[in-house]
């Protein structure tokens, strides 16, 4: 369920259960806000050449950030950058128990992979200085370069053991599948200091999302996004990251999750047939997606019927475990806490887990004491 | 259900229903079987150059043509070679009204266009000379250099009324996202010789199939092929395709098609959100889904619980007259007509729909005369 609307905050109705949203944009205050973080060598270079990357672009311009019109701070700071504001409008007004942020700065993926891990350190060092030090709701993902996994793993390294990060973050959009033995080492490392692999719509790689080169439309982008979310479960299942690393834990964030089943059905098809091919595999596909997959709610799975979505979750039973709500502030697809789920009967337990409770025990958070 | 146990044409067990196999593969007799059809400058061509183009394979090298091992005929010819042993086989013995042949030679997805415009014109007499005339209860699709839609439109103009083809052919990977206004001559012609756009697994655009690259496996490929399949949908709808061309008809074949209920929903639920940049879109996502698309039947869905796949029926009640049977004949994946269905209670009506009246009614093909 979406809203972009102004929700003043007095109206603003208290969900009964506890929340935790787990994915939350936060903004850098201005162009050179990052610049503390870095050292003389790479301001400067950020200030004179700049990101680079792969072509394309999955968001509209019409707001900076992607944001929700009513996002703008009264102080005069972009949306997502101010975090009195931040607090005012989500944590408090949805009486947040935590929010995991999902900083999307382009640290992963530039081009050149020492500034991408210099641009990816100075994120985290914002992060603790500006957001997670200061609010102890907070959480975050460890931005890493993930296209030179020696220079990911420095980073998990240096920064894997503070409280505040509470998983590794991609983008989805990599330079090669997932599952390929390239990213492997920083798989070893995630799963050395505890922390799942984050992974989240957008970035790029190099390749076009379809299969037949580059769509013309934002609008094709965000209903296919979905696909290269199918592609990385195939990659990392087949390619048999989950028996090199039985802990491993993937976290799909705004991807979706309606095309588990079929996905799982098809899987586990196609391995029938073609065993031979993956002597590596011990068990049927769709047992390592049961067992090492996350998903994040938003953009929620509307079907026309609400029944559909029982039937989901019917088909896919282990998914009750693995849902967690988000929202995407301050981004201008927004799902709020009161209208994430679905109005018809749901398994008993199933809205707790959802809204907070399957976040709270994958990433290790508190129960929040009494206010 | 896939079975590739030889099958003694005395123990098959006839249908009750009526069939129609909706994709079935011939091959040439030898390297040079298509050389009588082909201009002296390009039998020449096919010798000294041969076929180029983009890399990638999606088929299994132990058997010639991803051939079932009981495929190969008793006169020594290659899998798919042989009418005499198709019928036998095939046509004969499952007692079918009507076979559509999809020939995967290269034809259409040549880089050199008018190489691809030659072949494509030369598969295409072999198949009137040597399959289509000689047994009438085969139909076909008409290959065409889709790269290249000026040329085409040609081959449609040139061949597409003779009542041997009943489509025209395309890979499902194509150079650019099908919706895109390069194709909409190719589809014009199609729809003015009343002619639907069959769509078939594989074939290459030189793009990967993932958003993230090349996958390393097969398996990758087989399972992951539904996306590009979801893909082109995106695109034709997005793009306004059927807008354009109201009486556009698209045959997916050997794509899948449980994956089509999520994409329904994420494509609606965008398309509410971003209709401003799809003004020539009059009617929602899924409309034109349910309107404009048939899907072929191999490789059968097959979720764990039967009841799975009625839930499917009813979450898209329409593609009870969209689906279509098909083997895949002679590849290694074949689907028997009598395991092709779910064994559990299906919507009355719906087998009979599945086996042959919705490709009779598409394909406009004649009830059989009673023998």
């Amino acid at each position: 369920m979406v809203t972009t609307q102004t929700r003043p905050a007095a109206a603003q109705q208290r969900t009964r259960m506890a929340v935790i949203d787990c994915d939350i944009h936060p903004a850098p205050k201005s162009p050179k806000a990052l610049h503390p973080y870095l050292s003389e060598r790479w301001r400067k270079h950020r200030d004179t050449i700049g990101d680079r990357g792969f072509a394309g672009a999955y968001y509209p311009r019409a707001n900076p950030n992607a944001a929700r019109t009513d996002s703008w701070p009264p102080s005069g700071l972009p949306p997502g950058s101010d975090l009195d504001f931040m607090r005012y409008q989500l944590l408090d007004a949805w009486n947040m128990d935590f929010g995991v942020l999902q900083p999307l700065l382009g640290g992963g993926a530039q081009l050149n992979h020492e500034y991408a891990a210099a641009l990816s350190s100075a994120i985290n060092e914002w992060q603790i200085a500006e957001w997670l030090e200061p609010e102890p709701r907070l959480r975050s993902g460890l931005v890493v370069a993930y296209e030179a996994p020696d220079l990911a793993v420095a980073e998990i390294e240096r920064r894997g053991d503070h409280p505040g990060f509470v998983q590794v973050m991609l983008g989805i959009r990599t330079s090669e599948p997932m599952g390929r033995r390239k990213y492997w080492p920083m798989y070893e490392a995630a799963v050395a200091h505890d922390l799942p692999i984050g992974i989240h719509f957008g970035s790029q790689g190099g390749h076009p999302i379809t299969g037949a080169g580059w769509p013309s439309m934002y609008v094709e982008d965000h209903a296919g996004m979905s696909t290269a979310f199918q592609a990385q479960v195939i990659s990392l299942i087949c390619e048999g990251a989950f028996e090199q690393f039985p802990s491993l834990k993937i976290v799909l964030i705004e991807g979706g999750f309606a095309w588990v089943p079929p996905l799982a059905w098809r899987l586990d098809s196609a391995w029938r047939k073609l065993r031979d091919e993956v002597p590596h595999l011990q068990r049927r596909p769709s047992e390592y997606l049961a067992e090492h997959f996350w998903f994040t709610t938003q953009p929620m799975e509307e079907p026309p019927r609400a029944s559909e979505f029982v039937e989901l979750l019917d088909q896919a039973s282990w998914l009750q475990d693995r849902l967690m709500f988000s929202t995407d502030y301050p981004h201008w697809d927004f799902d709020a806490p009161d209208q994430a789920l679905p109005k018809t009967r749901l398994p008993a337990g199933f809205p707790e887990k959802l809204m907070a409770e399957n976040a709270r025990a994958l990433y290790k958070l508190p129960t929040r004491a009494p206010e």
